[in-house]
């Protein structure tokens, strides 16, 4: 179910032999309409992938009838060949569907430097094509993991229409998405503008204030594509809001199996001048390494969340910031307050909390603990 | 010898009780003139510790007569208390001496919100004024150690004068200055607006340029002073040649012994459009942790190099970047050329270069891996 549970949409996942696992590693979703409005957020990075360069060329017009995602090569940093790999992808699947190919997205992930073959993705785009079905959504999820060691599903139901999604990505976390692959399915009736309005919203509250390594990926892509075949059209906040509530879960399963984490951390700042202020503490402190050790061995070491909040912009005093872990006041006014052996890190759940004292504005960003495993895990994935 | 090396300095480093291994941990540098013209720059931090607080009043006229270092705790958040502590230590100092205490330079380095007893530093300024000499550099050089596995000194000779310096720092080694703590000494006869111009110069190329593991400490301190005993007055040049020599000697000492690193690595921008925009592209690349747990793991994982430079600002063509590693350019014009597999990573020393060709500036930054070992100092290091 999943990206299948909304009406008017078929998907499937199947192996091609792209990993050498012999796992699912192409996946495609189907939108059959009768509406085709889409919206669509890509990573912020400027070394983009080829299927980014491509995608990002379908989804101009605001229509999106199919996406193909393939695991096992992120086609990234192969050059005009790589490029014409995933142009080739994208025919193979219009030609299937009977649809154009320019409104066909396609998005890889994997390894980046290595060019799959382009025989081997044209075949899996036949056997997916064959497989999809109105329950394949789960299939599809499975196909594009990769570190993933779950899929990442959702529903949100709304009043008689509803949404479903699904993610990959466990690395890579950062500001404006990263190795981060999100479709979203609706059968409510939105145009492309309000979808692309609400995605915006959606991503900038959920996908983008997760930020597990400081890393940024090329190949980012989160898609919705509106079939309509509900035949209702909700209230546009009501929408925004649903798309919101599916976000943000994805992205709290993308930090919960995020490479060889110990915690999830959640960085509140409070009373910032302003939301971007509070953004750019919280973040400092999400990108930290020592702090990041720090929670990974238990340690409520709080002079390195003030050392990262000094490292900011942002207006507030040196001499009067409090920060709690875990809702212990460890620090008042810059100096030590509360007993920090009161704080208990041994869960996985773990919030700071840090008070600019600076304005009534605050957000959250969400990081993982640095651990041996992240070490391990990202020494030892091939180039 | 080191800062003692020069005419002029005496200097001694003893055991105060800060540190629990009653291993040495206080020092004292002593300018004996006839000058007393000296430099200094601060960590870039906005929540500065107390001495910070305190030395930055000291140097505002230039002179300054001594420079009382401890290792064993940081004085950092620890609120008007500390200020005091830090207070009533430039006064025992200066009152020892027979100077004011506003020409005392107060350095303290270890963990972040520790208030050490000031009965035991006031004893430790009464110890390590009886000590000093002037051959007691390699001492005081030893006594701010902190997980410093060995001390850091350096001595520069010109013509018939010379440059001494000692510096202590493993880990926070950033931007602007990193749990750093630097005293150099020289005997030349430099003014104290030469010697600012010639530590700015210095510490840009040198220290500034350090960046093991992005975080930025709240203590840094770079102090020169100039006693002129030699009586020869060096052109500008030339002294700005040796200290930039004296500054970078001490930077790769705090490099290599950065904690628990495996290598240590140079990222080099070439043909950049400024030498702004070649260090923004270094340090992008010195910061992405899935780089240096690659070069952990000795992978040649170039991707990763272009996927740093994509989240910059820099001027150059996305399609168009070559990347070499330890002379082998496994990336041309953005994609696989010359076999990763002739990288040989087994070796501390790593060269990371990266042509922009978008201009002819260039910067190197330097950094370390990400290893087990950092993760385990780093989490086991309480707070």
């Amino acid at each position: 179910m999943t990206v299948t549970h909304p009406a008017g949409f078929t998907a499937a996942g199947v192996a091609a032999g792209l990993k050498s696992t012999g796992a699912k590693d192409v996946a495609l979703v189907v939108n059959h309409g009768p509406r085709f409005d889409s919206a669509t957020v890509f990573t912020a990075n400027r070394c983009k992938a080829n299927p980014v360069l491509w995608s990002r060329e379908v989804v101009k017009d605001g229509t999106v009838k199919a996406v193909f995602l393939n695991s096992g090569g992120a086609n990234c940093y192969t050059g005009p060949e790589g490029f014409q790999t995933t142009h080739a992808v994208a025919e193979r699947v219009a030609e299937h569907l009977g649809i154009g190919s320019i409104d066909v997205v396609v998005c890889s992930t994997g390894l980046i430097g290595l060019a799959n073959s382009r025989e081997d993705l044209l075949d899996g785009v036949d056997a997916v094509h064959a497989a999809q079905s109105t329950d394949g959504g789960a299939e599809a999820a499975e196909a594009i993991m990769t570190t993933d060691s779950v899929a990442k599903q959702v529903v949100v139901e709304g009043a008689g229409w509803t949404i479903g999604g699904m993610a990959k990505g466990a690395g890579m976390l950062a500001p404006a998405l990263a190795t981060m692959l999100v479709v979203i399915t609706t059968d409510a009736v939105v145009s492309a503008s309000d979808l692309d309005a609400a995605l915006r919203a959606a991503t900038r509250v959920s996908f983008d204030r997760l930020d597990s390594d400081g890393c940024m990926s090329t190949n980012d892509t989160v898609t919705v594509m509106a079939s309509g075949a509900s035949g209702i059209t909700p209230p546009l906040a009501d929408f925004t809001e649903a798309l919101t509530q599916a976000c943000s879960d994805l992205a709290m399963q993308l930090l919960k199996d995020a490479e060889g984490a110990d915690h999830e951390i959640a960085i509140t700042t409070l009373n910032a001048a302003s939301e971007d202020e509070a953004v750019e503490v919280s973040r400092s402190v999400a990108r930290s390494n020592l702090f990041k050790a720090a929670v990974f061995g238990q340690d409520p070491n709080w002079g390195r969340v003030l050392a990262s909040i000094g490292t900011t912009q942002a207006a507030f005093d040196p001499a009067d910031l409090d920060v709690a872990m875990n809702g212990v006041w460890v620090c008042r006014s810059s100096v030590p307050a509360e007993d920090p052996s009161k704080v208990d890190l041994s869960a996985r759940e773990v919030s700071v909390t840090i008070d600019l004292k600076a304005g009534d504005a605050r957000a959250t960003v969400w990081t993982n603990d640095l651990t041996h495993a992240y070490v391990h895990e990202n020494s030892a994935y091939s180039s």
